[in-house]
């Protein structure tokens, strides 16, 4: 394996999903709902597939999908973008995250992240060659600790990359942390690399993108997908907003991560990204409901639950039960309760900080959770 | 743009499938299909959507689909593989290609490619930081130059990237010459990577998988895909097969640049690799019949036509013509004549070397082969 790898293990979710299926434990784990995505989105694949749309795409997307996608960027953001010059579509986000790691970041170049992160940050910063300025945020409330940040950043930084609504905590970026992290940007000519999966589930604030803040939408890539918010994790449709300047170092990255994305899934992603209003009132609704059993079922388990304004996850503390880190409790959970959560150190530089924070995905049928829980009260 | 990208241009492929659709030219360029993939198989990626087989994969493969790939490797190789060990799958050949690369190589390490190559192997190799050594292969037969490959060698060689069936020329690497490339790679410690998406796109000769050959499996890279032996493009499946030690190296580049491939794609797959044998003796006698349509017809228009072993690929020679290059041959053929070929000149590291040759595709149906036939008879 080559070297920017090797410090790598095999990631989280392969590991924790093999042995939710291994030990036949309920998957709190790895964010996948257990039912299935929207008739009338699979109805749109299945129409592309019968209508012949089975030849590649153009690389950077089907023209009726990247206009899809700067349609709803209009609507959620009030920005205007070039669906031809600004819009990449990506095997989902995380070829996004790859693409401008790799077609944005040369070798030296330093780039903030937040911890805890999604694993894929630090490995493609990694190939970049990136020198990775890590700043922990930290329970109960994960808030920006700002003089941190202030004094991480220097003549070096090419990039902040921020995750709202954030995985793993569900914390939500405030409109106060990112008009100083707008400002800190715009002063010292720092991009912005912000990944919003999870914008359709925000619960108990509404979600801010960095891009539609005054100044910022030339110095940012704006990254999200069709999986979290269609329940399709499984398409792997993502994409990448950008203006022109750093769409092009995204695209020219994807031309040779993929080429181009299915071709049948991005006319159905097209529809998808057409849905009415209501389809997102009555997902964020479904979401609270399973997000309600899940928290309170956690709280009478006996964790100390972190409050999650958004994502379809939790963090909590797993200490009250006494075992040695977050690791060791996964395993427990696993062998002797039958449920799966995602131990948090590895999301972190200093695996230390997270020895004592799990987190649980609320994204199953409400039985299933219930079930999971009752495992817990009995089993813990 | 990241430096590592810094030098490659726009893909010819989009460039020139953009130009054809500006100009309603018949596309010879982009080596996609204007027919639809088999029924059997598109109705098993509806049956699959349908059965809700919509969420993530395994990050390494749907374990139905790593055995189909295992069991064709098997028979088409004899070679008897770990699914579970040994098969990665990816989003296209593209990305086992990038996987590769990011994998395995270190920067600094020499690669060996041959000229005329697919250009996504300067590129992920740019992106690995590797050397790269470039030998050409010249018309008429394109035979390996066996003394320039020898002395290529050096003590930093870490690998030997070969496509064969090959693109863009139809070459395929004959017995004797994979026996002293794999000698060479025995007794210098050397990889090979190969790219066998053609392979069952052989028309002149068998197919001879690297991997096969004794003392090979160890050190080799095996890529494919699903897009032009099921005439599906769009669905961007493929993989790698190779040994624990160097899949491990593929895995962990995959995990990061996309994670997983679709699943309901994958399933559709796991159908099309267990296809009879009719399937691919039907695939060979409709190819070979529109092969004699271009063949024939681009020697009646006036063009030197290199022989091709396989692939849907020829190569000619365009200079009878008087252009003065590959590039501004192809602008009079789209513009003027209403045919799309693809320059070969950003093939080569050193483009002089193809400015002579252009490449056409005959993987559209036979009357748009006559078509564009004619308009070439009729305007150049
Ligand atoms: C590859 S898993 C992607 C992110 C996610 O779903 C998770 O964090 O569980
Ligand atoms: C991205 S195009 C892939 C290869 C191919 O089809 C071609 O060479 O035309």
């Amino acid at each position: 394996v080559a070297k920017r790898l090797e410090r790598f293990k095999t990631t989280i979710f392969t590991q924790m999903s093999s042995l939710a299926i291994k030990h036949g434990a309920i998957n709190l784990g790895q964010g996948f709902p257990n039912f299935d995505g929207p008739e009338f989105v699979k109805e749109a694949a299945i129409q592309a597939i019968r209508d012949g749309k089975n030849q590649y795409a153009r690389g950077y997307g089907v023209p009726e999908f990247n206009s899809a996608i700067a349609g709803r960027f209009k609507k959620d953001t009030g920005l205007v973008v070039d669906p031809e010059k600004e819009v990449t579509v990506t095997s989902g986000c995380t070829e996004a995250i790859a693409a401008t790691m790799l077609g944005l970041i040369n070798p030296g170049d330093e780039v903030i992240l937040f911890a805890p992160f999604y694993d894929s940050y630090e490995a493609t910063l990694s190939m970049a060659g990136a020198k990775i300025k890590c700043i922990t945020l930290r329970p109960p409330d994960f808030a920006v600790p700002i003089n941190e940040l202030t004094s991480a950043i220097s003549k070096n930084t090419r990039a902040i990359l921020i995750n709202t609504p954030h995985n793993p905590t569900g914390k939500m970026f405030t409109r106060d942390e990112l008009n100083t992290i707008a400002s800190l940007c715009i002063e010292n000519d720092v991009l912005v690399f912000t990944d919003e999966v999870y914008d359709k589930l925000a619960f108990e604030m509404d979600h801010i993108s960095m891009a539609s803040l005054p100044g910022m939408y030339e110095r940012t890539v704006t990254m999200n997908s069709l999986g979290k918010t269609f329940s399709l994790t499984g398409w792997k449709i993502g994409w990448a907003i950008a203006p022109p300047h750093l769409t092009w170092g995204v695209r020219q990255a994807h031309a040779f991560l993929t080429f181009a994305t299915s071709t049948p899934m991005q006319w159905a992603a097209s529809v998808a990204l057409r849905a009415p209003d209501s389809y997102y009132v009555e997902l964020k609704r479904d979401y609270m409901a399973k997000k309600a059993i899940l928290v309170e079922g956690l709280k009478a388990v006996g964790f100390k639950v972190f409050p999650s304004s958004g994502t379809y996850f939790v963090v909590v503390d797993h200490t009250p039960f006494g075992l040695e880190n977050d690791i060791a409790f996964c395993e427990y959970l696993i062998k002797e309760v039958g449920v799966v959560a995602i131990p948090t150190s590895v999301f972190y530089l200093n695996p230390e900080d997270g020895k004592n924070l799990v987190r649980f995905t609320f994204c199953k049928d409400e039985e299933t959770l219930r079930t999971a829980v009752e495992r817990m009260k009995e089993k813990l």
